[in-house]
């Protein structure tokens, strides 16, 4: 199976990232996880993104606050589909993460999750990997309705709880 | 090879689509499109998206502008990946749809591109299918390279146009 | 007495609910309270949406966070009419939910109300239900004036307050 | 059957109420129009809100633009519901007036729609009247359809017209 | 002297209109304070600006946080220079309260200050008093130099406290 | 009687400061114009400040876009009121003008009126020179009953014009 | 002397990039332009930066739009001072460029300027260049003066062109 | 070697510059500290700034807050490079810092740094000195290296800490 790659901006990103790994540990996909900035080692980063492909990577994660350059200066050395989670830093609540992830000029694409976006990001990633894997896409679905039971299940219970 | 299902909520959309298309054509990949609204036709939306996978698609591309619900809503019937391209409305300048379609809660990812990202969507979905189609990953590597040689190309004379 | 439907697509919106409801009893007004998720469960959302006019509700409030889709699809459901209180959640302050939930596309109309505007949806709720009730106009116009005197029991102790 | 009062803040506004009006006349509401501004005409647009009630209204729509007072202020005399649609002005896309509309302290809501949403606002109003109203409820429904249709059609052609 | 009328839409706006009433105290300034609601007091709120300048105000200050209306209505009722404090809220840091404070439109100006700029508006006020009070104006005037000669003063130990 | 003193930040900014003109004019109010840039003339705006309440003036009003601090920046050197007008520059349509003229420190008042607002500038000025003078307050007090008769005039002719 | 490097991401940016050659070449400071995309050509872009101070330059110009990586990128591969233009881009005003600009991580520093502000960044070039630079600096001083007299010059005649 | 000037409009910024200050001594840099305030201390401010460069300053750094003019009017007085912090105050997460430091009229630039940029200001200011600085570029380039080694040294041990 293809690997995701998971790469943060800084290991600050780490409870975010956290939720990630735990959807595809979840769903038993192999994944590595690096910390390497797009800014302070850009030449590890460029360098790991541009072998990704041929090392078995499947989808690239990139998790990085303020101007979060991460994801997209990862999309620029590979055709491999990179998922951006612009992750709040300490200021502007993720808006300037956001914006620095998601607004990719044209030729350079960046699949951009919500602010802090962890667990979707792992998601889509799975999503993407079972385009061509009906197991995987099996328990996708299956996690599907598990989250809808467990919503169904608040929706017996709230009644009570008001 | 699976298609991509393309849907906009309005025709109006129709110029940024239009951008979606010439990409998929140039890269011979399958498409089938739709206009459908999330608000309008809720159900036409709904029964598509319910079916996509079993009818051969891919990947979903959904294209809508102010509470830009489209993308979100068909990814909540459908474990595909789904790119969601914020179109720019008469106010507010796309972020209205851009924050309606990125900010997706956990379990139902939207992968989002840029304010009237039609190229670039089509480009995600391309890389998507690349994954696992060296032909098709050839050709992006393709496209990349001929658009860093235009780009060059530009470098090249901008002295002279100065 | 036509009755109100309140959906919260989590339960982490009770807190702004619970204001929502705490003005219905107050008000004597029958209500029924669900979380459906518009992402999660979007069956469920549906199917009580297509129903609840029949169901005799004569109004319903959704609320909900992020890209709060839940009143919109719901309101693409119905012609009753649907009031939308955006929630705030971890990061923007709810300016995504209000977004998502008052910028709908002609057609299909929310009523919003303020970000967390719990006790307002109810009050919306009311004096729609009361346009032809007069026992409830007279019961919001008394609560106005409780309203207005509380602030100006305040106003006669300010000074000593300084 | 009750009216629909509708309010703009100055002339400049009618073009978004020419398409309130021109819902209300299709689904042959009665209305009445004025032009009175929260701040240049407060006696007068105070005198009619407290008489609205008493004058056969059933539901008020208030549009302005930049720090849009006229709903909020029209709401705090009367409990009729109060739709504000919020009109963009010279500056800042209509955010200004959007936020003076919306963000409606507890007690005094505002039905707030979108910015220049002159038809919804007219819609909603009707779903309003329609709660206790079977043959407008009919006339809302036959509406969607229609609007369901109409996005039908094109979606039906739009395959020729890439 | 002229009085300053202090106006605050709710008790919780004590604290940025403690460090308003503390400027005016400590410059002799004649004052008195209000707790009045445009949208839950209306009626008073507007008996007493109508009146204002015949009881003896030559200043008003307005303290509102969300969908502030309060100094524009005040505005509305009088030409005495309304200053407007835009405070901060539950949500959004005070950018709704300021854009409905300061974009008023023309014919009613509100002087803005800050977002809870409590103590410019009693300064503003001041200033304005002091247009044709030679004593005030030498007051403020001490006032400058002594804020001067504290950041001076700071100035002077900083290097010892780094 | 007291002069108004108006400084705008560059020519460009002429067409605000026009407004702002017309309305002194029409009062009689005298008033002088100078085009000084808090950057590029800080000597002449700093003179001109310090000067200004010696010189017969009561109130200033200053104009600028961009990062503006004139206002500011005159404030600083007088403690006459200085009213500013935030102008909407090339990008981002005044925010960056207004936020840099209203959240002063405290300490430095500036009297902020809307993005482009030379017409409520002039009549805050009026306003702030009309708090001792009986005669232009009467004026005012005729401007507004002239402003709302005009609004009347348009409400009197509007349900001609739908 | 130091030569100045100027990149742009695109020569759509070649607007902007004038005004900085204009002053440039008016200051007589040697510069070299490229056309370099920080996602297209990320080779050459980071070739060229690498080597920058090698080759003669002493400060980098970079302009960018949208997800404006190109200052951050550059400045992540040399320690020579890279000062970030942001432009303006269909959509947004340039607040996307700004943030992706100027919200650098600690570590790797980019001198933003205004949006779309090219001259101020050939200007803060040569203020740099200027602090080893008595002749360079004198130079800038007397622009300083020119640009005051402008002003100065557009004072004394405003009077007459009101 | 020339020294850097740093002033702050506020000791309530102290945190901020002592990061600065931390970077500066360890590059053994000389600097010097003061507290002046664009608004309460012009005087203080212009009088240092218009010597700044006869005093052997070679860079300036100026933080502050809301309206934050300090940075601005320094560098209207001066040729040196001025660089901007802009602050995070109580409100609006130094949104207003960043508008009014970056936003510059052409004439006269400020070199921006993040909001908060404490550390990242003095990286700056260095990188400017070691233009003609071989030795201090080299501590740059160290800087750097060690910067990237602590990144590594991360990522070596992430996959341990999940």
């Amino acid at each position: 199976m293809k690997k995701v790659g998971i790469i943060m901006g800084s290991d600050s990103d780490l409870p975010v990232i956290q939720k990630t790994i735990d959807v595809l540990k979840e769903l038993e996909i192999p994944y590595e996880v690096h910390v390497y900035s797009a800014h302070r080692t850009p030449e590890e980063a460029r360098n790991w993104s541009l072998m990704a492909r041929e090392k078995g990577f499947g989808v690239i994660i990139a998790a990085a606050g303020m101007a979060a350059h991460l994801a997209g200066s990862i999309a620029a050395n590979t055709t491999l589909p990179v998922i951006g989670i612009p992750c709040k830093g300490a200021v502007l609540d993720g808006m300037d993460a956001l914006l620095s992830t998601v607004m990719m000029p044209s030729g350079i694409p960046v699949a951009t999750v919500a602010i802090d976006g962890g667990k979707n990001a792992a998601l889509l990633a799975a999503e993407i990997l079972a385009v061509f894997d009906v197991d995987l896409a099996e328990k996708l679905n299956a996690n599907r309705k598990a989250e809808a039971e467990a919503v169904l299940k608040k929706d017996a219970s709230i009644m009570g709880r008001l």
